[in-house]
C-alpha cells in the first residue's frame, strides 16, 4: 500500500504524457461529437467515489444533468430505462465486476453511449463498452485502491475538459496548470504530518469525515480507506447533509476530519466546522489555509478546486495506512476483502 | 416522537383516502401528460431517503432515468444543466431549505417540470414547484421525522403508480392492497421486539445497516434515526457496497442490522449477510423470513417489495427510540439539531 501511494505523482505524469496524446483525447472528441444530453455514472467503492467527482464536473463543467446511480434497478428489478442520448460512464478499476458490466451492456442495447474507465483494457467492463480509457497506473498491489483512484480522478478530469474542449484536447492553460500537478503531490507526500496524525486516532471507536462540492467524494474516500485498513468506523456525509440529522452525534470522542479548501465547496465548509465547534468535536481539517473551529490542520496546496480532489486524498491515505500500522493491522491484506469484488 | 411513530397507520389511511381522490392523482395524471424524459430528485436527510425510494420507483415502474443528485452543483458552483423534459421533485418534510427552493427554481426556469412533495402547502418549496403534492402527515413533535417519511414514501409510490396509469388513479388491484397498509402497520407497531433488542445494543460503539434495491433508503434512514435519537455512530450501505471494503470492518463487535426481504432486493441481501457470517457479525434481519447466518429477526409481513418499505422502518424507528432512551438520553429534543436545517 506504501508503495502504491507513492506512486501517485509518476502515474500522474505517466496519465498526462498518454492521455492528452492520445486514447483520452481521442474518446473525448467522440464524445463530443455525439453530444449526449445526460450522464449517468456507475460505480462500486473507491470508482464509485471517483464517478462520483466525474458527476460533479460533468454537471458543473459541461452543464449536463448527471447522475451517479445503483446498477440494482437494471440488474435486480430488470429496469429498462431508455438511455438514448445518454453517456454511460462505467468506472471499475478492476473492470470485472458483472454488475457493473450488466449495467453498460444494457445501456449499450438501449441506446446510450458507453465508456468505461477502467485500469485494464481488456477487462469484461471494457469490452462491454463502445468506447474505453485506460488509466495507466500500473499494477496495484494492496487491496485497498489508491493510486488507481487518483488515476481514475485525472482520466476523468482529462475527458471532461476535453470534452468541454470539443476537439479532445486540453486547452494550453489547463494543461500548463495540470503538468504542475506531479510535483505538487510529490510535496504533498514528502509531509509526515499525516502519519503523526495518525497516533492521535488510535484509541477512537469511531470517525466522521465531510467535505461539500468536489470535495464530497474525497471525504467518501477517506472514510472508506480507514475501514478498509483500520477497521474503523468511518461515517461520511456532505457538509450540507452533516446538519441534517449526523450533527448530533458529534461530540468530544467523535473525531472529524474536514475537507476544507478554498473555492465554493470549501467555503461552505467554514459553517460546518463551526457548527462542530460547538457541539465540541475534534475536528482538523485538510486544506491551505486553517479554519475557526478547528484544532489542527493537514496542509495541501491551494489549487483550482477541481484538482484538489487529486492532492487531499494523498495525505488522508497515508493516514489510513499508519492507523492501520499503528492499530496493529496488515493494510495490505484486509481481513474479508478480495481485489475484485464480484456483485450481481 | 412515540405520538409521532403511533400516528403512522392513521396517516396512511389519511393520505389515501385525500390522495387518491384528489390531489396526488390529479398531479400524476398532469405529470404523465407532460410525459418527461428523466427524473430528478433532490432532498435532505430523512427527505432524501424518501426521495432515493422515489428514485428506484421511478426507475423500475416508470422506466425513467433517473438520479438524486446533491443540490450543491447548482446552488454552489452555478451549474445550470438543460433540464428540459425533466421532472425534478423537492422532497422536504419542512418546503423550508433555501437549497432546495433554489433548485427547483434554477430548474423551473431552465424548462423542467417541478413539484414539490412537502408535509406544508404554504412552504417555499411548495411555492417554488409548479405543482405540489401535500403529504398530510399533520404537525410533527419531534425533530427526528418519522410519520413525515412514511407519508412521503406513500405518496410517492402513490405518485409513480398514478403516472403509471396515466390517468393518475391508481388501478383497483393496487388501490386494494395499499388500503391494507395502515392494518399491516398497527399490526407490526404492536410486536415490541424492536423495544426488546434495543436492549442489546445499549453499550455498542457503532452499528451498520444494510439493505438493496428498494430497501436501502431503509437502511439509511435507520442509520440517520440511530445518530439522531441514540447518538450511535451508524453506518449505512446498500448490500453490494458492503462487500467492496467495508466488509473489512465488520466483526463480532459491530453490530449489523439487514434488510432482507422476499423480493430481488432481499434475496440478494442473503448472499450478504452470509459473508458477514463468516465474519462472525452480529446480524439481526429484518424481514418476514429468517436468514441463515443471521442471530435474530425483527418481524414484519411479506408484502410486494414496493410496499415493505412503510412496513420495515417502523420497529427501526421503535428501535431508535427506545435505544435513546435506553442511553439516557431524550429523542424529542436531539442535541444540536433543529426541525428546520437551512443550508445553502
Amino acid at each position: 500500500m506504501s508503495e502504491d501511494i507513492a506512486e501517485q505523482p509518476a502515474g500522474f505524469a505517466r496519465l498526462l504524457e498518454a492521455g492528452s496524446s492520445g486514447e483520452i483525447a481521442a474518446v473525448a472528441a467522440e464524445v463530443a461529437r455525439r453530444a449526449p444530453r445526460s450522464v449517468l455514472f456507475v460505480g462500486r467503492g473507491t470508482s464509485d467515489h471517483a464517478a462520483l467527482y466525474g458527476a460533479y464536473l460533468a454537471e458543473i463543467r459541461l452543464g449536463l444533468p448527471v447522475a451517479s446511480a445503483s446498477p440494482s434497478a437494471i440488474t435486480l428489478y430488470g429496469a429498462r430505462p431508455d438511455l438514448t442520448g445518454t453517456l454511460v460512464i462505467g468506472v471499475s478499476q478492476s473492470g470485472g465486476s458483472p454488475d457493473l458490466s450488466g449495467v453498460l451492456s444494457v445501456a449499450r442495447e438501449t441506446g446510450a453511449l458507453t465508456l468505461a474507465v477502467t485500469n485494464n483494457p481488456d477487462s469484461p467492463l471494457a469490452k462491454a463498452a463502445e468506447l474505453s480509457i485506460d488509466v495507466v497506473a500500473g499494477h496495484e498491489r494492496a487491496v485497498a485502491a489508491t493510486k488507481t483512484y487518483t488515476a481514475e480522478l485525472l482520466a476523468l478530469l482529462m475527458l471532461v475538459e476535453g470534452i468541454r474542449a470539443g476537439d479532445g484536447h486540453l486547452p494550453a492553460e489547463e494543461r500548463a496548470a495540470l503538468e504542475k500537478l506531479p510535483q505538487l503531490a510529490s510535496d504533498v507526500l514528502a509531509d509526515r504530518s499525516a502519519t503523526e496524525l495518525a497516533q492521535r486516532y488510535r484509541f477512537a471507536s469511531s470517525l466522521v469525515t465531510t467535505g461539500r462540492g468536489y470535495a464530497y467524494p474525497t471525504a467518501r474516500e477517506t472514510a472508506l480507506k480507514l475501514m478498509e485498513t483500520s477497521y474503523l468506523p468511518a461515517l461520511a456525509f456532505s457538509g450540507a447533509d452533516l446538519l441534517h440529522g449526523p450533527l448530533a452525534m458529534a461530540d468530544p470522542d467523535v473525531p472529524v476530519l474536514a475537507v476544507a479548501g478554498e473555492g465554493p465547496g470549501g467555503q461552505s465548509m467554514r459553517d460546518v466546522v463551526a457548527r462542530l465547534g460547538e457541539r465540541r468535536a475534534d475536528v482538523v481539517t485538510i486544506g491551505a489555509t486553517d479554519v475557526p473551529g478547528a484544532s489542527g490542520r493537514l496542509a495541501v496546496p491551494a489549487v483550482d478546486e477541481r484538482y484538489s480532489p487529486l492532492l487531499d486524498i494523498l495525505p488522508l491515505q497515508q493516514l489510513a495506512l499508519a492507523l492501520a500500522l499503528a492499530r496493529g493491522e496488515d493494510p495490505d491484506a484486509p481481513r474479508g476483502l478480495k481485489k475484485v469484488t464480484t456483485t450481481l
